[in-house]
C-alpha cells in the first residue's frame, strides 16, 4: 500500500526532553499524577469522588465480590493509566511502577472473556447484553483505550501481555463488525477504536486492524443508520435512563448524521469528533485517500475559523458537551473539556503528518499551552474538566447554567476521562515536537530535548535549547551526526511571532518559508549550533466580528500563553475593568516565580458607589487602576476566585 | 378585624378606561385575545399546540370519552380565560360571549365531584390519588385560578354559578387543609390559591377564607417541612418523570425552605415567589400583621433591587424559571417569564395598599409597559413566555441553553399560562391605575380614564388624560361631584421624568412631595381641571456595577418605556455596534406608526473586513452608522432578527 504522507512523528524512543517549562510537567506526571491516579483508580484518596475502576476487573475476573460502579466506561480510566505508564516508562525506567503496572496488566487479562471480549460492566451486570447498545455503551471505545495501552507499554517495556489482551479483544470487533452479512454493519457511539486500530496496526503490522478501522469510518452515517435500526432493537430504551425514548437518537451527536466524507461542519460531541477526525487523518494517509483528506481539511477549517476559543478548546456547550454553531462562543457556559483539546492536539499531529502546513502546529501548540496544562493544578493532584473563559464562582454555585463550570480544581471526577488523558499526553510529548520526511527534519514546537533521526542518510541528534514559552530564543545543534550531513531543518515560524533571526554557525541567514516553515538546508557538521531568535511580545488579540460574546473585547496573548485576570490580583467584580487600546502593557516577573512574565497595564475601573439602585442614569464614573494579568494555564493556583480573559477595551 | 391598610383600589366597576395607548391592547383582548383563545381551549387553532383543556373537562364529566391530556394543571387555562371574560363584560357587556362563558361554566360545574374536589386530571387519570402529590401537582393552584375566575365572573356578571362551584371547592380545601391532627398541614407546590382565597374572603365575606389562607402562608416552610414528608409517602417518585427520586426536594424551588416570615432573598420559581409574595402582602394588610408585611418588603427590596431586569421581569434561569442570585442577570439566557411580571404587577399593586411609596408603582409601570405587553403580538394571536435582554435566533436554534428564548412570538404554548395571563390582566387594568384612602385618590399610572370615587365625604368622578407613554402631559378634571370637595389627590411622580410642573385652575403649584407622590389637597369643584406636565427624556440607563453581564454597556429608556435595537433597523450582529457616551439621541416617529417614537443615534459599527481568521492582532476599525431604537415591547413584531437591549457604550 502506498501512503500519502509528508512527515511521520518521531518515535519516543528517540526522544528524550529535558526542558525547563516542560520537564516539571513530565516529572509531575511521572513522580506524582500516575501514583495518585493509581491511588485513585483504586480508591485510596480521602474525599474524591469513588472510581471502583480497579475493584470492577477483580469483581469481573471473580477475585472480588460486588456489585459494578461506575460509568459504563469505567475502565477505560485503567486503560489510560497505563498507556500513561507505558510512556513514562520509556524515558524513566522505574522497576517499581512497572511491578504495580504489570499486576493492573495480570488483573485486566483475568477479566477478558474466553471470546477474547472485555468489559467489566457487561461481565458483571448485563452479561447477555454486549454489542446491543453501540450507541451509547462505549464498548468498543474502551476497547480503544485497551489497545491504546497496550501499545504505549509494548513500546515502553517490550512486554507483549496486554498487546496480547487487546489484539484479542480486536480480533473479537474484527469478527463482529464488517460488511459480510452476519456482522453488525455498525461502530461505536464514542469513536476512539477507530484511532487505536491504526496504532495496533503500527505495531503489528497487520492490514486487518487498519482495514476493520477503516470500515467503521466509512460506515458512519450511511443509510440505512446504524444506531437509528439499533434503536428499536433495544426497545428505544436509554441506557442513561433506563427509560422509553419517544424520539430517536440525534444522530448529529455522534457525528453519525451523514458519511464523514462529506461532514463539513464539526458537530455533536466534541472530543468524539476530534477523536474521529483523528482517525479520518490516519486513515487518509495510510490509504492514500484525498477524498477522506479534503473532509479532514474542511473539518479543521471548520473548527479552527469558526468555532474554537482562543485557549485552544472547543465544545461551546455543556449540553452533550458538543459544538453549537459557528461563531458561538459563550465564555461563561463553555465547555471546551480538557480531553477536547487532546483530541485537537491529536488531530493536528496527524494533520501535519499529511501535510506541512504551520496552521497545525500553531493549534497544537495553543492547545498544548493554554487548556492542556490549564487542566491540571501545579500540585498535579486537582483537575479540570471544564476550561472556561471566564469564571465567576457565585454563578458556578448559584446559577445552574454555569454549574458545570467549576472554579476549584477538583481532586477527581465521577467520570475521570481527563486527568489519566493530561497523563497520557503529558507522557508522551515527546511525539509532538517533531516530524520528520526522509530528508528534512521539521521542529514544531519548541521544547528542549535531543532527539536521534535518520535524515538523507546520516544519523543525527539534534539537541533543542528553548526558552519559550517566556522568551523566544531556541538553538538546535548536530549534536552527533553519522553520514555526510545533506539534510534540511526546518522550524515552524510561530504566528505569535513578527520577526525571527536565524544564526547558523556565526552566519545570519535568511531561510526559505513555505506554509509557515522555515528550511535550511546545508551540509551539516557535528556541532553545527543553529540559533533561532523570535520576538517575542504581548499582543491584543480580538475575536471575529461575527463572535458576539467579544465585541468590544481584548485578550493579551504574549507568545504561545493566553493571559487571564484573576481576582486575587485585581479584585471583584472583574468586569468593571477596562483597558484602553493605547495602554501600554508592562512585563514583570512574578513574586512566586521570577520566570514567570506576568502583564500589567494602566487600566480603569469603574468605581462602585455604593448606590442601591440596580438602574440609574448616573453616568459611570472611572477611576485609573493598575491590571495584573498572569497565564490562563496557571489560573486557580492561588485563591479561588473570579477569572476573566476577555477584557473590555 | 382592624386592618393595616394605607390605601385601597377602586372596584373594576368605578373605572372605564379610554386611553389611546392602552384602550387598542384592551380591544384586542376583547375582540381578538378572548375569541382566538377560546378557539385555543378548543383545539380549533391551526397549527397550534394542543390544548384539549376544554375536552378535558367533558371527559371528566362524562359526556365525552378519551384519555386526558395535557400538564396537570391544563384546567387553569379555561378558568383564567374565564377570568378575562369577567373583567371585560364589566367594561363592555357581550351577551354572545357571556353565553359561551355560561356554557363553559356548565361544563366546568358539571365535572365538579360531589365533595367538591374538581380537577380533569385526577378525576380522569389517578382518581385516587388526589392530595398525595402537592408538592408537584397543583391542584390547590389550579382551584385557586378557579376561584379567581369566578369571582371575577360574578363581579362582571353577578352570576353566582361558578362562584358556588368555587366556594365549594373552597370548602373541600378547608376541611382537608389545616392545623387539626385529621387535616393536611399543607399547601401546594405552587402558590396560587392563597391570594385567591383572599379574592374570596372579599366576595364573600367570609373569614374562614381568609384564614386558611393564612394558614397556609405560616405553615409554609415550617419543620417538619410538608413537602419532605410528603416525599416517601409518595414513594419518592416524581411526577414529571415516573421515576423514583434519590435526592429530596430542593425546598427553596418552592419557597418552602424556610417560614416565609424569616425569608430574605426571593428563591426559586419566580412566577410561584411573586403570586406568594402577593398573597403575604394581601395577609399582612387584612391581618395587621407588621411582621409578615416587613419580609414582603425585604423580599420586594431584593427583586428590584438585586434580581430584577431593566424590563421589569424576574427569573435568571430557565433551570426551574427561577430566581439565581443577587446581580447575576445574564441577558440572553434569563427567562423572564410573561407570568412573573404578572405577578410582580400583582405584589406591587398589593404593597402600595400596604403603604404609599413611588417604587411599588414604578415597577408596575415598568414590568406593565415593558414586559406584559411584549409578551403579546399586536395581532394579539401570538405569545412570548420567555423575554429575553438579547436575541439571537441562530442561538436558539442551535445552542441548547438558549433553546428556551423563542425569538418569534408562538401561536399557543403546551403549558400556556402566559397567554390567557396577559389577557386577565389587560382587561382588568383599571385595578391598577388608583388606589384611594379616605380621603386622597393615589394616581399610580397615567392611564386614559374615568373614575368613580368617595373622597373625604365626597362623590366624585375624576377623568384622566394621558399622553403617554410617548408624551408627558396629563390632565386630570373633576368630570363629576358630589360633596364638598376636600380631598386629596395625589399623583406618582415617576422616576424616569427629571421634573414637572402642576398647574390646577391655571395657576402653577409647587404640590409637596412624599414618598415619590405629590399631594395636591384643595376643596375642588366640578370642572377643575388639573395639568401635569412630565418631562420625558430619553436617558442612558447603567446597571450596577455588580451586574457583570451589563459592564461597559447602557440601555435607553424614554418615560417608562425601554428600548431596543432590532437586526431589521440596524443589520446583524448587533453587537458589532457601539454608542458613544456623548452620542446626541434624537427622536423620530416610525414610518409605520407616527404617534411612535423610535430613537435614533449616531454611532459605530466594527466593520467586518471579511477575514477569515477566528482571532488576529488586527485592532478592529470601526466606522459611523446610524444606531436605531424601537420600544422594547414592540420588538419581534416585523422580521424576525436580532435584538439587543444592552449597547456597548
Amino acid at each position: 500500500m502506498s501512503e500519502h504522507r509528508a512527515t511521520k512523528p518521531l518515535s519516543l524512543k528517540s526522544i528524550q526532553i529535558q526542558d525547563k517549562y516542560w520537564t516539571p510537567y513530565i516529572q509531575l506526571v511521572r513522580d506524582t499524577v500516575i501514583p495518585y491516579q493509581w491511588e485513585a483508580l483504586n480508591d485510596r484518596v480521602e474525599d474524591a469522588e469513588r472510581s471502583q475502576a480497579i475493584e470492577n476487573f477483580r469483581i469481573a475476573s471473580g477475585q472480588s465480590k460486588g456489585e459494578f460502579h461506575g460509568f459504563i466506561f469505567q475502565d477505560s480510566d485503567v486503560y489510560k493509566w497505563v498507556e500513561a505508564v507505558g510512556y513514562s516508562l520509556i524515558s524513566t525506567p522505574n522497576p517499581d511502577l512497572e511491578k504495580v503496572a504489570d499486576e493492573a496488566i495480570a488483573l485486566i487479562a483475568s477479566a477478558q472473556q474466553e471470546d477474547g471480549y472485555i468489559n467489566t460492566y457487561y461481565t458483571i451486570k448485563e452479561p447477555g447484553k454486549r454489542l446491543t447498545n453501540l450507541a451509547e455503551c462505549h464498548e468498543l471505545y474502551v476497547i480503544g483505550h485497551l489497545i491504546e495501552g497496550a501499545v504505549a507499554y509494548y513500546i515502553g517495556t517490550g512486554k507483549t501481555s496486554l498487546l496480547d489482551v487487546a489484539r484479542k479483544a480486536a480480533d473479537f470487533v474484527a469478527l463482529h463488525f464488517g460488511p459480510e452479512p452476519h456482522q453488525l454493519h455498525g461502530y461505536d457511539g464514542h469513536q476512539e477504536i477507530e484511532l487505536a486500530l491504526v496504532k495496533l496496526y503500527e505495531v503489528t503490522g497487520e492490514e486487518k486492524y487498519l482495514d476493520l478501522s477503516f470500515y467503521m469510518i466509512n460506515e458512519r452515517g450511511q443509510s440505512p443508520n446504524f444506531f437509528h435500526e439499533e434503536w428499536p432493537k433495544r426497545d428505544r430504551i436509554s441506557h442513561w435512563t433506563g427509560q422509553q425514548e419517544s424520539t430517536p437518537p440525534d444522530l448529529a451527536y455522534w457525528q453519525a448524521h451523514k458519511p464523514v466524507r462529506e461532514q463539513e461542519i464539526a458537530v455533536g460531541h466534541a472530543v468524539r469528533a476530534v477523536y474521529m477526525y483523528t482517525a479520518m487523518a490516519d486513515l487518509a494517509i495510510r490509504k492514500a485517500d484525498d477524498e477522506l483528506l479534503a473532509a479532514c481539511k474542511r473539518l479543521w477549517s471548520n473548527i479552527v475559523n469558526r468555532q474554537m476559543y482562543i485557549n485552544g478548546s472547543i465544545g461551546s456547550t455543556h449540553h452533550g458537551e458538543a459544538f453549537t454553531f459557528d461563531y458561538d462562543l459563550p465564555n461563561e457556559t463553555n465547555y471546551s473539556e480538557t480531553c477536547a483539546s487532546i483530541g485537537l492536539i491529536f488531530f493536528a499531529q496527524r494533520m501535519l503528518q499529511a501535510e506541512i502546513n504551520s496552521e497545525y502546529a500553531d493549534i497544537m501548540e495553543r492547545a498544548l499551552y493554554n487548556t492542556v496544562t490549564a487542566g491540571i493544578s501545579s500540585d498535579g493532584k486537582h483537575y479540570f474538566y471544564v476550561n472556561p473563559m471566564e469564571a465567576w464562582p457565585k454563578a458556578s454555585e448559584g446559577n445552574p447554567g454555569r454549574r458545570h463550570v467549576k472554579t476549584v480544581r477538583q481532586k477527581w471526577y465521577g467520570c475521570a476521562c481527563c486527568p489519566p488523558n493530561v497523563a497520557r499526553l503529558l507522557s508522551s510529548l515527546g511525539e509532538y515536537i517533531y516530524t520528520a520526511s526522509t530528508d528534512t527534519l521539521y521542529a514544531h514546537l519548541f521544547i528542549g530535548s535531543d532527539a536521534q533521526v535518520e535524515l538523507g542518510g546520516s544519523r543525527v541528534t539534534v539537541n533543542m535549547k528553548s526558552s519559550l514559552p517566556w522568551q523566544g530564543q531556541v538553538e538546535l545543534s548536530i549534536a552527533e551526526l553519522e553520514g555526510d550531513g545533506d539534510f534540511s531543518i526546518a522550524f515552524r515560524v510561530p504566528s505569535w511571532s513578527d520577526s525571527f533571526t536565524v544564526h547558523v554557525a556565526d552566519e545570519t541567514i535568511e531561510p526559505e518559508i513555505r506554509d509557515g516553515y522555515a528550511y535550511v538546508q546545508r551540509t551539516w557538521k557535528r556541532g553545527d549550533v543553529f540559533l533561532l531568535d523570535f520576538a517575542i511580545q504581548t499582543r491584543r488579540i480580538y475575536a471575529h466580528p461575527e463572535v458576539r460574546a467579544n465585541a468590544g473585547k481584548v485578550a493579551l496573548q504574549r507568545g504561545p500563553l493566553l493571559y487571564c485576570l484573576e481576582e486575587i490580583d485585581n479584585s471583584a467584580p472583574l468586569s468593571s475593568l477596562s483597558l484602553p487600546a493605547d495602554a501600554e502593557i508592562r512585563e514583570r516577573s512574578a513574586d512566586w516565580n521570577p520566570e514567570l512574565v506576568m502583564l500589567e497595564a494602566e487600566g480603569f475601573r469603574r468605581e462602585d458607589r455604593g448606590q442601591e439602585a440596580l438602574y440609574s442614569s448616573a453616568s459611570p464614573v472611572k477611576a485609573p487602576t493598575r491590571i495584573v494579568a498572569v497565564p490562563y494555564t496557571l489560573w486557580g493556583n492561588r485563591n479561588p476566585g473570579e477569572m476573566l480573559t476577555w477584557i473590555r477595551e
